[in-house]
């Protein structure tokens, strides 16, 4: 029956975590906090999905629900903590509960992940670590229920896979997403609109921010670096902060010849957070450990103190030493 | 066996197509001026599957094809005129064969196409309105010919889709088009590679037009208008021209609250190209009707004498009348 046992986490197949769905009730639906498209999406799919079997059920978000998920994220039901069942999707850590990790963190008893670095946290697990999305999972499994889905449900999974897959660009998503996301057309899902929300619309003050983060961008290493500064100065003058700074890493790997996009954000006085973001062969974990830090080959992270240029020159040396192991001969250059 | 006749124009079936393509030989596939990835990918698509079940092909494009387009656009077989059969693809008149027409314009046996606005300048037409990108049709037309898809023939079809669709974003997409792309990911196409290469690559000039552009952007009608300015000036300092330009009117409607997005894009000293993006129900074309210009209801353009400050004061005019059409009590601002 159990597939995997693991820290006293049993790992269910697809058939199973069906079954558990249809067997209890009083769900508490928990999604991580600063929560994105597809914990949201995942979690209010299957809040839909189970009240359409008549199951009683809520979501609890540790953090205020962006308005612009609204056309999906709409009031729940109330379910008192006793004899309830406590789900959490798209949540990899018991730390990512944020705010309810004290309450829900060692509750969960089932959590539904598609993140291979799942810490196995939950009573039970589903996770399908090729899936683009938890969304892709949650509709995988509405289906195995044989659920009936309806347009508002439909919104929801779309926008958990468009949102984790950047809109199909990125290399998680397989033919299964397509045929899946195919499905969710023959709904009233208005994909348009939904994409322009998720991925066309940026605040004026946002734009702003973009403008002074490009007016101090600086090239280095023959232009195969790109330095770009967010300060606290910055973020003062424009009201951008938070989550609303995530697309400027995005930029820094944008242009052509770029191999390395350094993204320093001022995050108080004398501490900055470093976004890094590189193309084969240079790795990006590898410079970001020589930083304090880790993550992926892609794209990882490191807190560094100092003032902006010595932060900038230590992220700049890391950078350099494993671009010398990567390639012969790497000069420098700075923007005029 | 003929569905329609205008012009002398014959509409065939996609199985009447698939006819056709296997009857004759020698063929000539034309693309249209200033080549996008849709008129290539369907070019080249063809061109591959032409020569999977032994016919000879060329693929003639009236513009230079862009270095990017490189991992499928390769060089074909030389076809003498003739004998030959001409196809083109993706081309709704012949005056968009541009350098071609002359020598071509009377003389395409067959056009493959999605435009509603086809012109039925062929002698034979496979128009598929509902296709969101004329590769969505070659996709079919290979299928229904039972032709083997090999890896290259499927990166062409996935490029001609994904970059009429804005990588899936658009109202064109359809279920139809999400299940064509999943049968394409059964090849090797390293999708998130050449997602990479048509959507999140700019040159540094590019970033550095950019910039320039908005330094000078403004914000008119409480904010529901946005103006950006790509002068003469600007083109030369940072050697952006041409098809680079096309992604400024993107920005011009990615904010918040703006409802028409208005690019003014010198041309000639006292010249300038015109190019909006609204929302509803803002019409762009009945705006640009004022201007002299025209197109369709969320993207529409105009060319404008004058200098760019009288350009500008024309476009908001037009911008201002339709918007007091549309909406009650709009209040003019200029940015500071």
């Amino acid at each position: 029956m159990v597939k995997n046992n693991i820290n006293g986490c049993n790992e269910l197949s697809l058939r199973q975590t069906a079954g558990f769905l249809k067997k209890h009730d009083n769900y508490i639906i928990l999604t991580h906090a600063s929560p994105d498209g597809d914990t949201l999406g995942s979690a209010y799919a299957l809040y839909y999905g189970l009240k359409e079997i008549g199951k009683t059920a809520c979501v609890i978000c540790p953090d205020v629900i962006p308005k612009k998920y609204g056309y999906f994220a709409r009031a729940t039901d109330h379910v008192t903590r006793q004899n309830s069942t406590v789900i959490a999707v798209d949540v990899a850590d018991k730390q990512l509960l944020g705010a309810l990790e004290e309450e829900f963190g060692e509750e969960v008893d089932l959590n539904i992940d598609h993140h291979i670095s799942n810490t196995r946290f939950a009573k039970n697990l589903y996770l399908d670590a090729d899936a683009s999305a938890t969304a892709e999972s949650i509709f995988e499994l509405l289906h195995k229920m044989k659920v009936n889905i309806n347009d508002v449900t439909a919104k929801a999974l779309y926008t958990g896979i468009a949102t984790d897959t950047g809109c199909f660009k990125y290399s998680n998503v397989t033919a299964k997403t397509h045929l899946i996301i195919s499905h969710l057309y023959e709904y009233n899902i208005d994909a348009p609109e939904i994409n322009k929300l998720m991925f066309d619309t940026k605040s004026r003050n946002l734009l702003e921010l973009e403008r002074l983060v490009l007016d101090s961008a600086e090239f280095h290493f023959a232009n195969k670096c790109m330095v770009l500064a967010v300060t606290s100065e910055m973020q003062e003058k424009t009201g951008c902060s938070g989550t609303e700074l995530e697309g400027i890493a995005v930029i820094s790997r944008s242009v052509e010849g770029v191999e390395a996009g350094i993204t320093i954000k001022q995050t108080d006085d004398n501490l900055f957070k470093i976004s890094l973001r590189t193309y084969p062969p240079l790795d990006a974990s590898e410079i970001c450990k020589k930083l304090g830090g880790g993550g992926h080959k892609g794209a990882a992270g490191a807190k560094v103190e100092g003032s902006l240029e010595t932060v900038k020159e230590k992220a700049l040396r890391a950078v350099k030493e494993v671009m010398e192991e990567s390639y012969a001969g790497v000069t420098s250059s700075k923007k005029g």
